[in-house]
């Protein structure tokens, strides 16, 4: 496993879906940043199941334990540690998945790697459960980084097909994300929970997009080439369950444009420098522009679905047909938004940690 | 900067584009691989400009000088170097690109960045000229792969909205990508040379997606949660100038479909593990599960043109148009072929070194 | 802080003296690697306060949780985390340290870069008592070292001047050091016991010199310059609080020979490429040889002596008189000698996951 | 290999002694840091070889050709390279080096863990010629500490047993080293020379300890647990081959002070906060504490001896004699003093680009 992450900041996650606990590690956060602990676990309960009708209902608080690094309210410098104690007991819901692979899911590629000696219960590392360390990380982050002006929301782009109204990219609509669900079009919303209710009731499951946006970021983080602000964000959240694709900007869109319509023109705005669109996401060369930073993720559907599909008997060297047993969200993305909000805000918080060019007020006004 | 990647291989890449001389070096590969300079040579040929009517006039012989980490055909344990020495003297063309930037380009992001100290001729560090070091190294681990039994291929999937036919996700096609302009089907091949050859007569440029394919990869490799394959993969191919996309398997596509459709069912062929479909992309859980692994990239349309952009002038405080001089490709996604293919490579042969669980031998029949 | 080691297997460490809790995550580690608790415990016992009169009366059994990574007696494949909560409650011994530092502690210069918002109770994190999940991690890899025939010890060479007897570099006599306190020579422990009863009844501190010794490494291990056997024990090494030289064979002492006295002949032994002497310690180039590794370490007096010290008040700008008040041994090095052998477990097993040339029976047999 | 060092700096080093060239790449620095190329070229000299009496007859001039990352006098952010080509042809002096090891040498380690593809002309890559792209990293990062107001320099602490005096620990005298042969004392000089030109009559060799010092390092540098000043330092130094032991402040002689007298006294000069003795080197905790940075490495004498030594034909499998014949330093530590300085350069600039702490001012004067 490689379940650390980070150039300056190092974060390491921990656990297994029916082990002991999950956790995190976070070294090398300043000391003296300040620490809302309700504001954490407002955005842990965004990504909690058990709270809709759309979710699993495997109710479970995500309330996390502070072992270390925090003092008074403030990190103080020493390695910030966090845990959950998982209460689910380990069930036998999962005996088999070492024989007989679930389709989609990582039960095959474990087996193969780890030998059999992997924990499948519920998933082990591999379960979406290993997400609420990764958003106590991120959301920390978050927390530093509005601190520094810098703020950040995601929402649903699409379900099934069931399509929202995108952020403007110039200017993001972070504050109309709806907080029941992270929509900017209630109506697009309530099509998309009517596509997540049929797939229930069919045993099936959907996917969708998460698109983010990050206002308020100085001009000149990321380090090409290969710590550029795509490669460094690309690499945490692909680290997520179920996301297949990634994209910034016009992403795949762009290869249809031409250059004189992907280029943003360059335009002044109060002396500060800005572009008139935005088909770059903020991002030139690897580096932030100062323009809002705008990324998608691509989520496949949960692949746990009741209905039964084809797999294969290792032990018997046979085909067999499966029907996967438990409980699983028939849609992970709503509850995806806030991690990917948290893989991002890691991603950021890191680059601006590791920025090495003098000081960040040059870099605000740093045209002359 | 950070043009340094690897976990295990450590792979650093210098240069600008009118400097002295762009180059990489590339340590912890093991002593005793062997190396071809032809085989070499000939990769990265794909990658010169000059070849055809499709790319810039500059014609500049890509030939590496090896300074270090060679001996008698093999690799000799020692970090490996290589070079190329700059011809094209430093040209006036760029002159103003510190005050007036280019849109789309790193000019301005630069110049916050590293304010005014930066090398902007051709671009300086952002060129993509600095393709050329990465096929260096990457072309070398293509060869090391191919040793192993790993075999890679990408070909141009579209440019301006000119489809060519997909990779068969089973079975990929490489020995069907044509030699001249890499695509499978020749006439697709030929609607996009013509949209490019228009773009160019409009003083404009076109971008495109490049799909690639890597077959005979054993199972196990990778290192989730953030070293797992698209984490890595992704990384790197961000780090190729002008990509703002990347998706694995069903990518973006996986998105509408629902888990039934999406998930690979497993079966047996010979008594190995195979799925009937491959929307993963070869990977499940961030690992490779034997099959052809699968991602796309998207490269945005050449930002320089000639035709007349808004810019502003940093000095002046001030809007202006902007025509760009120069060479310029109309549109670099043939040239970026081989620079995916070695991007991913290098990702392969480093997750590869990574790897520590047991033997490579167990992995592939590793099912009891 | 950087409390993260490891280019290969990821160790975190974390926690403050009198926080919540003190504890590792340890990534990277293979899956099917057994571990035995009790011989972990008996491990972290030798490390462990008040079991003698030599040491601090604060007495706290170290019996770590697990986590997460371990399942059914084998390493899952999954980061293992593993804590202590301290049972201690936060006391008001340390309530002045941010304001007059103790001499020799790291009070003055946390104070300084933490700006005040360091946890300053116990020594906070940097506390002798993290080198108890030092010993976690370091105990569990000495573990899966002997399952591969790599066996180490320590004992004390020296404290206050009073010398054991130093290992055989040939045949270090790792069984015959005492279990009770770690001496070869009981007659040297006793002087050294003396020594140590004598500084606490004058309210003083001595320090000493442990000396490490592991057999059966097989030769290849290493990855020079900056990753050779030396480097990377040294870097762990002065990790632990309180060292201040780290020397491997004949160390400062082979400054005084010559060549033809430092240099150690080869022989053959069965077959096997020997040397008759070990002044190298059993690394050449950075590379171990087969031989015996053998390395040092100097630690420095406690520096919390109750005697009456120079220190100075910061809010006051004035200096002032110090006697450190709590519990403190006047002698670490007795209870360091496992953690030194921990540090280079930890050391020794990243350098072996580390090695990507070809496989291990190749190096045993490699003369042809 | 892992010829690369550094966590916010990435320097990799790259070449053998008889290949084409012997290089380095340094990426990380901050654009718009001056270069003097006089300066380097000077510090350059001091390793060169072929200059006095005392050292190798083989005479090569180490000019380095700068290849990028430098434009106009200043970094420019993009990656530095630098190349010196080798003028030395290929020998046949080292033609059974593979076959009948040198005592003392990695020419047995190499051979096993490279299988015999290493390159073993003149050391191959273990060679300490390798140090000299060292020096060109160290001899940059040098220059810009001065411009920071961080001034270093070393001394030959002994040579053989004849020793110099050693630096004032609280007031090193940096600019009392004589240029001709670096020690405070010229009388103590003298007596070494003595010793090395014995030494070389008689067709062996002498080692030494280098001492080094730093001056105006602001406290608050360096990132404990292992990411210390100390851990930091003593993993580049122990890169530099012949290095058998590295201590800083009292060092090894600190484990036989009593707590009373090591521990440094604080006390106040001009509002700075200062200790009146200096036996902790300048580090508290792992980082500075505002006082001079002391350490010493101990420099085992050259393996390369003219005399015979019992070595062994591994093809023949038997005892044989060997005479090393080609051109050796009989003593390499007045080469050495510069490349110590170096490599502890390169560890405070890459530790002084990752303090991530708020900024340099505070800590300067921070204590309120």
């Amino acid at each position: 496993m490689s379940s650390t992450y980070g150039e300056n900041l190092k974060l390491s996650i921990f656990g297994q879906s029916h082990g002991a606990a999950i956790g995190m590690t976070l070294d090398g956060i300043p000391a003296g940043l300040p620490v809302d602990p309700e504001k954490l676990q407002a955005f842990l309960n965004r990504r909690a199941p058990g709270q809709n009708d759309w979710s699993t209902p495997r109710r479970e608080e995500d309330r996390p334990e502070f072992l270390s690094g925090i003092l008074d309210g403030f990190t103080c410098g020493a390695p910030i540690a966090a845990i959950i104690y998982n209460k689910n007991t380990r069930s036998g819901d999962y005996d088999n998945l070492k024989d007989c692979p679930r389709p989609g899911h990582a039960d095959y590629t474990a087996q193969i790697k780890y030998g059999g000696f992997q924990d499948s219960a519920g998933g082990g590392h591999f379960s979406g459960r290993l997400t609420a360390p990764l958003c106590m990380a991120g959301g920390l982050c978050k927390q530093w980084l509005e601190e520094m002006g810098i703020f950040m929301g995601a929402h649903i782009l699409s379900i099934a097909g069931r399509r929202d109204q995108a952020f403007d990219p110039i200017h993001p609509q972070l504050s109309q994300v709806s907080p029941d669900f992270p929509v900017l079009d209630l109506s697009a919303g309530e099509a998309m929970r009517q596509a997540i209710d049929q797939a229930r009731k069919s045993g099936d499951s959907v996917g969708g997009v998460i698109e983010c946006a990050v206002v308020g970021l100085p001009p000149g983080i990321g380090e090409p080439m290969f710590g550029g602000v795509e490669s460094r964000i690309a690499q945490i959240v692909y680290g997520i369950p179920a996301v297949k694709g990634v994209e910034f900007g016009a992403g795949f869109g762009a290869s249809d444009l031409r250059g004189s319509q992907c280029n943003d023109p360059f335009t002044l705005e109060d002396g500060i420098v800005k572009t008139t669109t935005n088909h770059s996401g903020g991002i030139l060369g690897g580096i932030t522009n100062g323009m809002a930073l705008l990324f998608r993720a691509a989520v496949k559907p949960t692949p746990s679905i009741s209905a039964p599909q084809q797999s294969v008997s290792l032990s018997a060297q046979e085909i067999t047909s499966l029907s996967v047993k438990g409980r699983h969200d028939p849609c992970i993305v709503p509850r995806a938004v806030p991690v990917v909000e948290a893989a991002a805000a890691i991603a950021i918080m890191d680059m601006i940690l590791g920025n090495t060019q003098t000081d960040r007020r040059k870099m605000n006004h740093g045209l002359k």
